[in-house]
């Protein structure tokens, strides 16, 4: 006879009972005052009035507000820089059970290794991660990522059961146009939820994007974008992670229509080491929800009921019978703007308990080996020389930065000319910059220049480079650049701050150049480091990696750069530097 | 490339384009005016404002309102005594596009065999229809169906893909207590929705039966009922039917919480031809909310939105791009209380205009073969004979009937003697009953005694007789009774009324008893006839055939009768006639 019935029913004892505890209903968005939870083995046996249920052990929680296990609806893992069982522990200590990763930063780096990689690294932690079959690998043809990830490699994905739903479509002009190749990828995805990326797009191309059937986007910066996502039919997931914050200018759709909250999720999205250990998790994101005046249960069915159903995890995303024990006890009986987690169960383990202690084994030891290439063909000081064409040039195209925007602008400025090349010019701002490609060591470069990072002597370099993540390095001189080439090379991948000959700072990223063994405070400090040693250079602007990281991001209008050249999406391609 | 995208975004003309539509948002909850509605073969392609798009069939509907089509999301079908293709073509007019059917009525009377015609005949329909595997075949050990569908069944009903969901698992009580067959049949279900039916059933019970996985329920018939299962995580069915009509009372549960409108929605369960005549079908549950005073749109997702999710159909259930093009248009600017279906399209194809003829072929004349038993052992006048022991008897058990209820109750009455056998007695309304096996013939009968149907002479007779649909027979005289059951038996099912040697009326039911070929005029037309004889007797309830359907149907408390005998659920199983 089986065990967990018996439980529901109160005939044996539970393993344990939850007991007093004002448990916050998802489904009715009330709270039940002095309730017992009792649990059995993975999962919730009984929900009713207190001392109701027998255990073999009761915790009674006087009366603090007990939530669901909260689920994270989108987040790129690698961005974190630290491996799925670093990123689980402190995800987990801020109540989050479950999140859905899209893992396309390592399928660039690495490509189905890495996925495979995140995949067996995410078994037997705190939270679960289940993965988005990466569906963009390479973002655009303009990017040399380590492989090319195709539609057969999609349906591997699946029938591997590495993954359990598409991940974010975001090339969605190729979508829009009936392109084969990402229609034959959406169609070998199958019955899953097809996740999507479409910033921006809006009426018969939005019409266009959905006819194949991605029913969400987490890419919404406004409320008539969103208004007219949602009409449509699509699942809005609403992102707040370390660089966008569209929560505050999107939940009026929630105060206006209750009923969002029925599809509409929470989201990360892009998130560091730093961000989890300042802010937190999802917790943090219920605290902006409150301080906003949201309904706190409302708040609380958007990262728990509402990102289950859009994903078809029926067996989570609230605190019933049937479903798994994952739950978090908060530090007060209600939940509000100041709100903490206090102890944390995962299947029906406690993973925190009120002194932040883990109860349970770090799994950060374990570790699958991932394929490393060494590169070894790196461009000397002669070849990064731009050299003045014989016909003379009046203006070079250079990448305009601004901060606090992940768009570029293509410039276009006279070049300083000494001895017949084109050098970088720090009285202006504009600097070098050198893509070099690193998964498989064609030794294939290209060479820019770039205007808005404020550096004024040596160079910084970083193998995290959005989405093929090739070695990206700007600088004030060729010497501190091919300096900081040849340190990512001795890393196998990593941040890097040089002077001239000298490395004044380095971080080393072992896993595809994306991630280390670290945990966040690691992390975090390293990161530090070397900001600081950018900030000697003269980089004034915000977090200069994570800036740096994004310039070789094609499918992000205007002027990019990869190892294949200057690209300029809105401008058709590939463009040259001399205007 | 494909011709879908290419349409939505208007590079190609659509199939036809409804223009100026007043659409219903059941995702935002609003109206949207004057839009174009593009359809490509069976999807919508694209939706934009009016003149937006091109098609080669341009329908200007003048701003009436579209709603999409409309889901039944539980319906037994062979209530009606039509087939499905005639329950169908009166569902389709009425703006249903697609109903959850639960056939456990012919898989009672036919087995695996009459699922399968169920299947086959549900094909080319004007309407999906998705089948829920019948869980409960008998619906106790005291019922005698055609044949038993054990958990092998059910799992054989996935495998061949006749089923999309489990049927209401009635057995509440053997779900409650572990039971391994029902648990088995649950599991063979496998990751589909499982629905349930757990009447009354709360606290410790309620989270039993939800362990299982069971999701939701139909039987709330008051508000604290509902709430308590709502609070566990089940999805509401608020049914509205011939019989139980618990709208009005369970609506205030989305007056209270709007929210609870996306776990709710609202279905038939039992219903009549001449209900779907009088009344329609999924129309009149959105007449009567209006009147109720709900917001229509909340109404509308109550029928459409929410029902196609908790079923997992993310196809439809909306307009929008890239679901299926099944809509329909009503003949005003608003829903409200009086508004009717004018015009009905599924799939991309019309099946109603205005003048409310059929553009597609009547479906009526597609018939598989059924088994069918000629019963031939039927008792002879002397056998149902009811004998006084030897010892005397203070009183009998007899069945007492209360209309306006399903549920019966347990009498003890004295009982009329005339020379040494028990006989009815019209002055006190106590009549005979008996029960015949009809599936296998094996002749097993059983004799008991009813109150309340007001039966002063003659009998009437059924082989709809919940839920294993033996021959089930009523009377004054023991004659009456007979010759109704042999005219049954002649008819191979049907509905009978007679009088000592008579066939006063009699409406055959060839399709296992259950259904016939006719149309829902003809079932209403041939239902009143034999009413009417039924009243000539002297019954003066309503819908007296539907009541003695009913006394046979031992999971409903208290006293019911079987081909096995007195059964009584409550006092735990087989009853004697003396008390």
């Amino acid at each position: 006879m089986n065990k967990l019935v018996a439980v529901a029913r109160g005939e044996l004892p539970a393993d344990f009972v939850i007991r007093n505890a004002r448990l916050a209903n998802v489904f009715t968005l009330e709270y039940e005052n002095s309730v017992d939870v009792a649990i059995c083995g993975t999962k919730i046996a009984g929900i009713a009035k207190s001392g109701s249920y027998d255990g073999k052990k009761i915790i009674d929680v006087d009366g603090r507000v007990m939530i669901p296990g909260m689920i994270d609806g989108h987040v790129h893992i690698e961005d974190t820089m630290m491996t799925p069982p670093g990123f689980a522990e402190i995800a987990a200590i801020h109540g989050t059970s479950t999140v859905m990763a899209d893992p396309h930063e390592i399928a660039n780096a690495l490509g189905m290794s890495g996925l495979e990689y995140m995949f067996k690294t995410s078994q037997g932690l705190p939270i679960d991660i289940f993965f988005g079959a990466p569906s963009c690998v390479p973002a655009s043809d303009f990017e040399t990522p380590y492989d090319e990830l195709d539609m057969i490699a999609i349906k591997n994905m699946f029938d591997k059961n590495l993954c359990q739903h598409l991940g974010e479509v975001m090339n969605f002009p190729a979508v829009i146009s009936g392109d084969a190749e990402i229609w034959g990828k959406i169609l070998a995805a199958g019955n899953v939820p097809l996740t999507g990326h479409a910033p921006g797009v809006s009426g018969k191309n939005l019409n266009a994007y959905l006819v194949s059937g991605i029913s969400s986007d987490h890419e919404c910066v406004n409320l008539d974008e969103a208004r007219e996502k949602l009409r449509l039919g699509m699942w809005l997931m609403i992102r707040e992670g370390a660089s966008f914050l569209d929560l505050k200018t999107l939940l009026p759709l929630i105060q206006e229509n209750v009923l969002n909250a029925a599809r509409c999720m929470v989201v990360s999205d892009d998130i560091t080491a730093r961000y989890l250990i300042e802010n937190g998790h999802m917790d943090v994101k219920m605290r902006i929800m409150c301080r906003e005046g949201l309904d706190p249960l409302v708040a609380l069915r958007m990262v728990t009921l509402s990102p289950a159903e859009y994903f078809r995890l029926y067996d989570r995303g609230a605190i019933a019978p049937g479903r798994l024990a994952d739950f978090a006890l908060l530090d007060s009986d209600r939940i509000d703007e100041n709100f903490r987690v206090q102890q944390v169960w995962k299947n029906g383990l406690q993973i925190m308990s009120d002194d932040d202690v883990f109860t349970r084994e770090n799994n950060s030891d374990f570790l699958a080996p991932v394929l490393k290439t060494r590169v070894k063909n790196i461009p000397t000081l002669e070849q990064i020389k731009i050299k003045l064409p014989d016909s003379g040039a009046e203006n070079i195209n250079v990448i305009g930065v601004t901060e606090g925007t992940v768009i570029t602008k293509t410039l276009q400025l006279k070049p300083l000319i000494r001895d017949g090349y084109v050098i970088p010019d720090s009285s202006r701002d504009i600097a070098k910059i050198v893509v070099l490609e690193r998964h498989r060591d064609t030794g294939r470069f290209a060479v820019g220049f770039v205007s808005g990072l404020g550096i004024k002597r040596g160079a910084f370099g970083s193998s995290v480079a959005h989405d093929a993540h090739n070695y990206v390095v700007a600088g004030a001189d060729d010497e501190s650049i091919i300096t900081a080439l040849k340190n990512l090379a001795e890393m196998g991948g990593g941040l890097t701050v040089t002077d001239a000959e000298k490395v004044l700072n380095s971080f080393a990223l072992p896993i595809g150049g994306l991630m280390c063994y670290l945990n966040p405070y690691e992390v975090s400090e390293n990161l530090t480091k070397l900001e600081t040693s950018a900030e000697n250079l003269g980089i004034m602007i915000k977090h200069p990696f994570m800036v740096l990281s994004f310039l070789c991001l094609t499918v992000i209008p205007e002027l990019r750069i990869t190892d294949q050249g200057y690209v300029d999406i809105t401008r058709g391609g590939i463009q040259k530097i001399f205007a």
